[in-house]
This record gives structure tokens, sequence and C-alpha cells, in this order.
């Protein structure tokens, strides 16, 4: 039984193909794989109100993958943007984002991990992430190392040289045993970290990719999926035809 | 001073004179008083779904609001939908929301709080909130009372007794000493079911009301305003420009 | 409608015409304002036997305060001494204090606060008040600098440049985003220092002073008052007279 | 070597021989004990006013205690009323209370336990106190039985009885695996009800007495003491002359 | 790449094969399944003696099947016995367990799950793993149905009908999401019980079995494993040999 | 009435002797001591699989003491290993050990103490002991000092030259009022610790065994036991007739 998966990225992106040829390498034989990005809006989420401009993009996305039988989507960005209003409004489609998924996988392999980031600036919405899904005790801290998104593809050497510093400071001081690499723009530095680093090093766009595989596995053998009888009960039809909101559902 | 104040029903809305009615009854001798809706797009905002929709509409009324010089405006909406994200967009409009604003004052008046809303679907969001905002040892329950949003007003008196009976059982049982009425829908029966229960019964309309008047004093007066330095720091107008999103900001 | 409000230096104090004109600076057009201190007695409370010395003297203040028809009372000491005593002995009497008022302010600001204070000594205190009051999660850091609560006003520029140095590393290091000055004697600093560190700076004496002007318009307007059916349930008046408690009460 | 034990009764009390009848059956061999009362002021603590008007008077007796060369000082109320204030003022004389005793008992015998006492009114103070020593994990549940303190003794089968109620109410749906009498009003109880219940009941008065008999131990074996330091560092001698507060100290 | 897994009864079982078929239906076409038990000791765990017990003999199993190149092994007990002990044994072998397992997929699912289990005994061990994985704000309620561990399967309609009854409570008062069946005795439950209670139900053998797969490619593909560095580092082949724990290492 | 009580190297040691001389300093007049070790197996429990090794052969000397009218038994090692275990095999025995002792003591010395430990691979097990134990908010840090167990008594000054460095950054940098020595094999080292530092310095081996004449004492005059109703509720003798485990048990 074949998973189809589309990985979205929620802003307009260059990386659509590297994305796509990074991931590929990693999927499992009855993977396939779609990858796309937004056409318009910000190129990154780093403020809360870009943040909210992309969630109905993302809605009307989640919503044509489900009506083109898609199994799985992702939603790549690790401040998981849209990720419970796109549970409501699916009725089987599974969706996933980086920080749930790499949080699990990080509290499963150590009892504490550090989450790495770009700016400071992140940081009050990545604690709350951490709060929302449970995982406080699990938290050893919250490092920036002062870089734009943006920027962290430019100098992979400089990015990486930061990043070693700030997890060795995590591992030494504040006693993390994973490390979870907090954007979806380090991707493809987490092998050279994990071997300078020695403890694991998670990088999330692949996590939420493997963690979406699985939760496809578990529907289709188990039918577990998402609560629809309450928490992610999806809005009546009636209303969203009499209140004209059927552009977006 | 003079302190203009523009209250969002953040949907499509048959109350906005009412409401403005409503309100005008308390405001301070200094404050100017307007209230606006949401011309198309849903009437309630139950799911998640119909929240996220919202935000980017929020948005442009609430830098619209700055641009005018209003001094405050609330997002009337007991989920608080786009409160970080406004507070990140302006530069000197206080924005604040009902959920916010009566926790603060709940907890003030006493150990512990119940929360009384229509429907159990809303619960999970709200325990999100009373956790995000800091309130979680002060929550003693949240309480449903099997009614629709839109239908809260149809017959008051059977809103009340319903309200009436959960109150009952959180002060009783639960060990509520103060009652947060969940919605702003529920607008005008604080008064009534205060004389009943005996305990503060926040209207929570009127609670974020009167915390937009005191933010206001204690910016005008003070200085103190957001922090926008780093948590609520504004997105770069080169940015804004560069990536058309212009229409919004 | 005006309100009488009386703000407590809980200790003798060489303050009391200083605070006066200090705060009568910021009052609202409606507010009356008198201060007035303890005639005997310690003149700091950094100890805890010390602050247990003086609540009976509070309670007889504040008896005479609910007597005289003033509409609110301040204790004002960052160890807010006395507050739910008072609450309990009053029947219309708002009574605030500095630290519940600056971390409802501090918290509704900044995702996370850092308080400021003279010593170590404090510090437990403190913790267990901001636990207390529910702020444990919005709390950065607790920091000490060093001198004595009577040596804060003697060389401001020494007492500032401290603050700074001390705001900074919790800014920086701790998380900060918003900055308390935990002590009363801190009084007229907070606008320079929040000049200089760019993130805003909560006065405690003026936060309780508008909490408490805040605080008397929503008992005013709704009612919204102490819950006096249990936890601050006033003791029988049978009690107060058969035990010769009277002199107190 | 001999310990010399103070009980205080801190408030006006008709039970200081019953008490000292009660405790002396189970002192060590090695122990003295005597037991005294406030001569003026409430009969009960069951407000927080009435507990701030001891607070003064208990620090006399406990100045005096040391004075007279006792070892340990019992605060006998579940309130622990002035227990840190106590130990700031002494050099080396052992300062405990109900509550704490009785906590510290109850979370080694099992994971949960559940306080019952006689009023509602109790259940903000005893929650906070739950928390300040830490025990909030452990706590199961807080259930009045509708007496007043001072009634506790006169129909002691109806108390007994009212007891066994809430108990098995913990037991069996809060998950309790403890019980504590939550007033030392309630002695004499605890072994009745601990055949009756089949779990550990906890006599808050006896749990203090050994464990004031265990501190002393501590301290005299191996200068295991308060933490004299910083927290409870007692208040500079030249200070308590130069402000009259020697009647006290 | 095939993925061989064991899968460990850690007592004496006489489900053995059922276990084996009935997890071999839902296998990924690359897994290989095979199902041990302990050939002497105790037939359940719901001691906790019983369960230190068998944890040597569960590391013998653990060592065994990392030398035989299996590449997961599942510790088939809800009470996930042995199995941090395990991780530090071994050097690539993937080792997980019923209740790491269900509860990351329960919090992925809603907000909150309710476990249901044979007897009250097994609540303060249950209690405590879940706080230990850092699910306690996931935690809706712990519901025992009054059946021992080995009656489960005896009657299933009667096993069926109490769960039923007490996911109901879960769901309706507890605010559950998510039902947990927290024994892997109450194996092959739960399709039936989902389809009646309309929310997800997990069965707890599957659940480790999936998420052992899940970890097996995460480690093939990633090298993320478990923190040998320092949490799960393994114990010196010196002192092993030096002080004979050779029998078992 | 005598107290006899049982100290158990849990493991193969060398100091059975000195332990035995230490500890019989401080004995009160009515105790008897005597002192085991295991005679195979591990000689530290640095790793979990080490500590899940000896468990059994705790569980074996407990149930010989218990039969042989011990009063108490003390588990020696910081870990607690075994410490519920063994509770649900006795009947009257009382058990309790190093980590469960000195953090109650020390929560009731000082606001919160610091964990001074040989490696930081001790870390995750000795929190997770916190948290479990309920001590979590009185935790001011973990601090190792890079040294093996083995080795710390080998060059006492250079131990308690890193201790006191270690202690001195968790009392001014960590908040620590109270100092525990996290390992027994620190024993003896306290006294002169303490007057270096000035404030309390816990020696857990001490602190267990006066917590083993405390709840003897406890045990003996009130019948305060571990519940045995449920949380340690001994297996059923038929079980461990028809499975063998007599040899155990």
């Amino acid at each position: 039984m074949r998973r189809r998966v589309l990985y979205i990225e929620p802003a307009v992106s260059q990386h659509v193909d590297s994305i796509k040829g990074y991931l590929s390498q990693f999927k499992g034989p009855e993977t396939d794989l779609e990858v796309t990005c937004l056409t318009e809006g910000p190129r990154h989420l780093e403020y809360y109100s870009y943040g909210s401009l992309v969630v109905p993009k993302i809605l009307k996305i989640i919503k044509e993958a489900e009506k083109e039988n898609f199994d799985a989507a992702i939603i790549g960005c690790f401040y998981d943007p849209g990720l419970r209003e796109s549970r409501e409004i699916v009725e089987k489609l599974v969706v996933t984002a980086p920080a749930e998924a790499s949080m699990h996988i990080a509290a499963t392999l150590g009892q504490r991990f550090s989450i790495i980031m770009g700016r400071s600036k992140s940081i009050p919405l990545m604690r709350e992430n951490v709060i929302k899904y449970g995982f406080q005790d699990h938290l050893a801290s919250l490092l920036p190392i002062g870089m734009e998104v943006l920027d962290l593809q430019i100098d992979p050497e400089e990015t990486k040289r930061r990043i070693v510093q700030a997890a060795e400071k995590a591992i030494e001081q504040d006693g993390a045993k994973v490390i979870i690499l907090g954007c979806t723009h380090q991707f493809g530095f987490y092998k050279d970290l994990q071997d300078t680093l020695g403890v694991p090093v998670i990088d999330v766009a692949l996590a939420a990719f493997h963690y979406a595989e699985f939760l496809v596995d578990l529907r289709n053998k188990h039918g577990w999926y998402f609560d629809k009888k309450t928490e992610y009960q999806s809005p009546p039809q009636e209303e969203i035809e009499a209140w004209n909101l059927s552009d977006l559902f």
C-alpha cells in the first residue's frame, strides 16, 4: 500500500527542488513524495504576523491535498503553523509538522533536548510550542545562533560552526542529550554535526517526513487518527456554504 | 487625555450596535468607543480553522486603527485570536482581548476560577490559552453548557439557568472562587448571575474593555508597552514591500 | 465618581512626602491620593520577622481606611505584606500591592520578566510570591544587586548602574522581556532605565497605584470584588467582640 | 542528651492540659515536653487575619523559648503560622509545625495524600502551603467536613463519622494512599480511623512532635540546621535596638 | 533493508503464539517478527517486586538479541520494565516498550488521553511513568476496571463492557480525546472499542510494534539512536569482566 | 524499645566496616546497627543495568531482615534502588534510602538544594528521582565533579576541594541553601564542608540512617507505615508458590 506524501513549504521558497531531492533520498520504498510552496506571501515565518498570513493559504493546499488523495501533508516550518487548523478541516489526511515530530523523537532518544535556532526573536513562540506539546520537562535550553533564517544556507560552514558552538554549550552546561536543529532551513547539516558532537542531532524536516509515514501507517492499519469527535471536529458544511467560506473549504 | 478605543467583533456579527450600547454604559469619561465587525467570513469562531481565517482580516483592521490614531483595540472573542500577531505589527496601539483580560482580573479576586462556555469543542483551545497565559494553577474547571455560541442570546433565561447550574458545580465541587463567562456572546448576563451566585462573575467583553483603558493609561503615563525589542518586534518594512505584503501591513 | 486612594508605607518611612509627590504626578483626574506610614516599628521589611510585626499595624490602618470611606488602599512593599489578611477584614475597600500589580502588568507586556532586588536574602520570599500568584512560567530570573533597601536612594546613579548591569544579564542570558524593579524604594528610576534598556521597566509603586484605580473602577461599575463568600470571608463580629479583638477590627 | 520541646498552641486554648497528656504518651525517653498557649487573642486561626494577629505573640514565645534553652518549639496549628519568621529570629532552636511535618511523613508512606479539614474556608491557604512546601504532586484532594474548628471535639463520634465519609471518597475516587487530619483539633482520632480505613491516618500534632524530636537530633549530631546564611539570616541587633523592636526580639 | 524485530513477553506467558499471530497481521513488508517469553518467573508484573525480578532476565534476552543481529526489541508490558537498562547495554539494537510508544502516539492524536487498566494497584506506577515520560499535561485520567491481568482475556465481552464503561466516563467527564488500553493483555480489543466509542483507542502492543519499526528506520537512515554519550553510556567491558558480570552482559 | 537497623551496601563493598564505624558514632541509645553488602555483583551502581542486577539480591536481604526481626533496613545508595519493591514484599519492616531521606531533610532546612555527584552520567536518574519524590521545585541544580564513585575516597582532600568548588557555584549562582552530597561514598566529608561553606551539608548515609530511626518510631508508636492496601500491597503467597518464586520471597 503506497503512501502519498505532500511536503508544503509554507512560504514562498526557492528550496522546493532541493528539499525534494533531499527528502527523497530517505523515503521508504512505498512512499511517493511531492513538494510544494506558496506562490505569494512571505519568504520566512520569523514573525507571528507572517505566520498568520500563510495559514489560510496552507488550509487551501491541505484541502486540495485531501481531494487529490494524498495520505499525508507536512507543514514544513518548525513553528508548525496551521497544524491544528489543518487537522480540523480534513477527514482522512494525516497532517504533521516538524516541531511536533522532532520533539517526540528527541524525547525518546534522551531525557532532555536543546533547540538551536537562528534568532532570539523565535524563542517565545518555540517555548510556547514546547509547552503546548507537553515537552517542557524535556527542554534543556533554547539557543539562538544570531543568524537570519534566509542566511542559514548561504555559508554552510559558518552556520555549522555556530551550531556546534551552541550545541556544545547545550550538552556541557544545559544537560542536553539530543540536539534539535529548530528550523527546516538547517536541512542537510545534521550528519556532520552528529559526527562532531557524538549525540543525536535531529533534522526537523526529516523528522516530520518520517513521522508522516509512521502516522499514515497507523491510520491505514488501525484507524488511529486525530480525534474527530470533539477536538478536531470539522466545521459543518451548511455553515461553510451559508457564510460563503467555500473558497477555502 | 482622551482614550479612543476600538472594539472589534472578529466575525460577521449582528451585535455591533448592542455591544456598543452595552459597553458604552460603562466607559470612563475620557473614553471614546467604536465597535466594528468583519464584513465577510464566519459568524462565530468555534473552529480552529474559522479562527485562522479571520486573523488576516483582524490585522487589517488593527493596522487601520493605528493609522486612525486609536489608542486601543480589543479583539472581542474569548479565544483572543490574532492577539500576538496584532501586537507585533503596531508601534503604539494597545491591543488586548477577553481571555487575557478576564483571567488577570479573576486571578486577582480569588485563588481559582472556572470558565463556563457553550460547547466542549472549545475546551482544548481554552485550556491551551489558560496555560499560555500562565494561569494553570488558578484554573478550577472548564465547564460547557451544551449550547451553540449563536444560541446563547436566543433564550436568555434558559442560558442563565444552565450557567447557574454549571457555576454551582464549579463553586461547590471544583473550588471556584470566581466565574468567568467564557464567551463574549454571554454579554449582559453577569449581574444577575453574580447576585444569584454570590461570587464575582466576569463578563469578558467588559473585562477586555476596562483592561484596554488601563493599558492605555500605563502606556501614556509611563511608556509601558509591549516588548518591541524581541518578542513583538515588527517585521521590517523592506521585507513587507519586497514581498508585496503591503496589502496587509 | 471620585476614587479615594490611600498608599501605605508599611514601615517607618521618611519617604511619605516624596512618594506622595511622585505618585501624584500620575494620578487620574478623579483620583485623590493620601500617603501614610507606620509611626513605630521597622524601617524596612527585609526580614520575615519584620514583615510579620507590621501586619497587625497594617490591618489597623486598613480598617480605619474603610471607615473613612477610602475606595482603595495600597500596601506599598514588594513583599505584599498583609494583602490577603486585609482583603478578609474589609467589606468594600479595594486592597492591592506592588508585587501582585506589577506581575499582572509585566506578564501582559511580554512572555517573561526578571525581578531586580537589593539583596539575595529576598529571593526565597519573592520566588514564593511569584509561585503563589501563579506567574512561575513567566519568571525569567531573580537578580540581586548587592545593596540594602535603605541605600537604594543614596547614590541613585550607582543604583541605576547596578540595575542596568543586572537587567542586561536578564535580557541577554535569561530571556527577560520585561524588567520589574522589585522594591518600592527603587521608585523614580524606571524611566531612565527604560530608555537605556529598550524594554518595559516596571516601577512597582506606580504599578500598584494604577492597579488600585483599575480595581476600584471594576468594583464600582460591575461589583467585581474579592470573593467574600469563602476565600476572603470576614471573621464574625461576635467572635471579635467575645475575644476582645476589637482593638484591631 | 535530653531534648526539651515546647508545644505552642498559637491561640487562646482550653486544650493545653489535654494536648500535654496526649503527646506525653508518645514522647521519647529523652524528651521533656511543655505545652503553652496564648493568653489573649483569637481561639482559632480559621481567618487569615486571626493568623496574622498571633504571629508577633508566637515570636515572643519563640524568643523566650530559645533563652530558656529549649531545643525545639512546635507551632501547633496546621496553617504553620509564623514558621519561617520564627526560624529567622533564632540561632539554635529548632522550630517546626504540623503541616510541614505531616506532609513529609505522608509523602514517604504513599504516593498521594488527602487532607481533611473542618471548613472549605481553609482550602485556599492549605493549597498554598502544599505548593509552598513542594508537595503539589502528592496532593490527591482537600476535603472539608462542614464543621467549625472549635466543634471538632464536641461530639467525637460525629466528627469521626464525617471524617470516614470524606476519607473513603479520598481513597476510592481521588486516589489517596494516606489521610492527613488537617487540624490539630482533630487530635486523638487517628487510631480508630486508621483501623477503620486501612490506610495510614496522620495526626498532625503528633507528626509535628516527632518531627521536632527528629530535627533536634539532626542538629545535635550533625549541625544540620536551618540555612542561617541567607534564607533564615537573623535581623541585625543594631537595627532591633535602634528601632526599638526589642520588646519583641 | 529488512527489519528484524523481537517482541519479548517479559513474563512466563501462554500468549506467545497468539501475540505473534496478532502482530504479524500488521507488520510492514520488510519486517520479520519473532516473539519470545520468559521460561521461569512470574506470569504477570502487577507487583513492583515481580517487575524487578524479570529485569535481569530481560537484559539477557536483549543482549542475546543484539548478538543475533535483531534490529529492535520490544519489552511487551505497559510498565516498560527494564527499558532504560536495556538501552544502556546495547550498541545498536533499538529497544522500545508499550507505554512510551502509546503515549507518544496518543499525544499526537488528541490533547489528552486516559489510560484504562485492570486494577487500581497499577495507578502509582503508571502515573509515575506518565510523569517520567513528560506526558503529565496530556493525562486526563487513570481508570481501573477491577479485573486481574490474567483474567482480561477470559471473557472478552465482559472485559470490553467494562472498558467501554470506563472510557465513556473518561471521554465525558475527564475530557479524554484518546483512550489507551493500558495493558498488553487487552490486545485485540481496540477495533471494536474504537467503533463503539468514536475516538482513537490505542492497543499498546501494536503501538510498541510500530514504534519499533519507526525507530529502526530512523536509526538506519539517519543514525538517530539513543544518547550513548552519557545517558545510555554502556558499562565498561573491564568492569564486567573483573566483577564476573559476564553471565549477564 | 530497641530499634534494630540493617544498613545494606547494595553492591560488593570494601566499606562495610568503615560505614559501620562511621554510622555507629551517631546512633541513638536504643539503636542496634548491622551493616552488610552483596557478596557478588557490581561494586558501584553508576549504570542503570548494574542497578537492576542488584535489586533481586536486595530483596533477598530485605526478606531475610524481616524474618530476623529487624525494624528497619536502609538501601545504602543514593539512587535508592529497590526501595518500592522492598516496601511491597515486607509486612512490618521499615525500608528507606538516602535520596528520599536527604531530600526530605534538605527541603525542611532551606527552600532549595543542590546535589553534588561524581559524574554527569548520574544526572538523568537523579533528576528523575527528584521529580518522583516531588522535590522538583526545591532543586537548585545537579552538579558533577568529574570523579568515579570508587575514587571519591582515594584522595579525600582533592574530593573535598572539588565539592567546595561545585557547592560555591550552587550557592552563589544557582540559589542553593542546602547542599546534598549525592553519593554514599562521599561519607565523612560533610562536617568539614559545612564549616567551610556555612550552609547545611547533608551526608546521605547519615540522613538515611536517622530517617530509618524516625520511621521506626512512627511505626511503633502510631502504626504509621507504608500503604499496604494498594500501593505497596504484597504479592499473594499462592502466586509465589505456584510460580516457584519462593527462592526470592
